[in-house]
């Protein structure tokens, strides 16, 4: 398979089915929804959902009646980089070099945007029924998992430590919850939703969320590195923003090399926990190697 | 029946219930929690989780079993109202008489405390599984209802066109687009899910639908009300701030009068819509008096 052909593919089918389910821009209130549209649609990798429909795929499912989920994802992320950017948290002003909702909407808006998408994801989630849907277990334990890894012992908890931390001296143990929660979360919500609802077993959903787990650090730790040595292409962000405001990283605590030795392990582990799969989770592994070797 | 005895042991079991539901303040991030316990626990008068029991009661159902979903609603309302205070949005220095969340725990932490609580809503609603729940269906339309009527086109929708509203001249069509979406909403939320999950056949849900929609307009009626007339204690917010922030209102937009009989027009229809139910609606008829008769 060719990497970058699936993934244009992937993102485009999720573009689509985000423009179906979000509501409409002349719907009211229709700011809001210019609001939360330019933010959605401003030109992310739409890594979590294609991880997600990637899941769902090496256990044999059927990756088209999981899009309302992987939508929600999509929805989740964007909220919290929307409040991320916020004058009170980050105060950036640009965004993949467009300028970040606040700053072209208000701060009002802004706020109101990210809770609306984050209300949203909630919409899709519980609306998967009828025709797209299975079971309505399988949508119960799809959204628990989801909102555990978005809520405050998740994401927003790690976004929480992260801010605490800044400009301090942190320790690994520390900067390891920061990115297990801020970012890993929700990628191994996405593995873990995109298995449950693609009909894996208890053994194939172990081994993908160990697969995430291990995925979702090394992404955190090739950013962390891409941040130092990086391409702003790559990144989406400014290269060296993180040493500028004082975040610890991987290649700050451990120094560069033993950061890309980390990186590797994490990859390596990662396709490991895939032994068991055949062809159909040729998506992931690929993934795998995309997310680390960027770093190199 | 007493309705202040009754409205007290509700407070009660609903803040019993929200105790043990939400993360402990020694539970990490610390700050994070402690900021939202600070706001959940500021004194509210649990109006819609005290709604969502009643209906569930005025059908037969069992309210213990529903306590995850009632304290969801008090989850929700309480992140509006950190989101609602902060600077770039109505900017209060109190609720309730106690600094706002953003005063004491900083703007970040607030901005996050807001976006805990609103997903740690629905890891309780897709939480009600075995022991404290029936049925798999009910959670999933339950966490539908409630996420349609807090989002874009629900609470969040109605706070952007107060919002845009402000200092303008606005007509009655919008005023009320305001109140039946910025309050509204989560009422109807709060007793459409009280019926579904106390197991409402059709004609007792629609009935207790039209109810919420009565009282839910009502309530916002003679909040205006009370805020020209107004005690400050049962506002809960200073008496005359509306008018200081060039809020319209019903008194403004109809006079006092026309706003009153309006209010008991709505009462009288929330009352009406209850009629073919027995002694088990007796507190949602008192309640719908409560909301009323305060600003006589």
């Amino acid at each position: 398979m060719d990497l970058k052909n699936y993934l244009k593919d992937r993102r485009q089918r999720i573009d689509a089915a985000l423009d179906q389910y979000l509501p409409a821009e002349d719907s009211l209130p229709e700011r809001l929804h210019q609001a939360v549209r330019y933010s959605v649609f401003a030109g992310g990798k739409r890594l979590r959902p294609i991880l997600m429909l990637a899941a769902c795929e090496a256990v044999g499912g059927d990756t088209e009646k999981i899009l309302p989920a992987a939508c929600a994802m999509e929805m989740i992320h964007t909220y919290s980089l929307i409040h991320d950017d916020l004058p009170a948290m980050d105060d950036d002003d640009l965004r993949r070099g467009r300028p970040t909702c606040h700053k072209v909407y208000g701060e009002a808006l802004a706020i109101l945007a990210g809770d609306a998408l984050l209300t949203e994801a909630f919409i899709q989630l519980s609306g998967m029924n009828g025709n797209t849907f299975q079971a309505d277990d399988a949508c119960r334990r799809a959204t628990h998992i989801i909102a555990r890894c978005a809520g405050s012992r998740g994401m927003v908890g790690g976004q929480v430590v992260d801010m605490e931390s800044e400009g301090k001296e942190i320790n690994l143990p520390t900067l390891e919850y920061i990115h297990t929660h801020k970012t890993g979360a929700l990628i191994l919500a996405s593995v873990q939703v995109g298995a449950l609802l693609g009909g894996a077993d208890e053994a194939s959903y172990d081994a993908l969320t160990r697969y995430a787990e291990a995925s979702g650090l090394a992404f955190q730790v090739a950013d962390d590195i891409l941040d130092i040595i990086g391409d702003q292409d790559l990144l989406g962000k400014d290269v060296g923003s993180d040493e500028a405001r004082g975040k610890a990283t991987y290649p700050a605590l451990l120094g560069l090399s033993v950061a890309r030795n980390r990186a590797r392990d994490l990859r390596d582990l990662a396709l490991e926990s895939l032994a068991g799969f055949g062809e159909a989770a040729e998506p992931l592994r690929q993934i795998a190697h995309y997310i680390v070797d960027r770093s190199f």
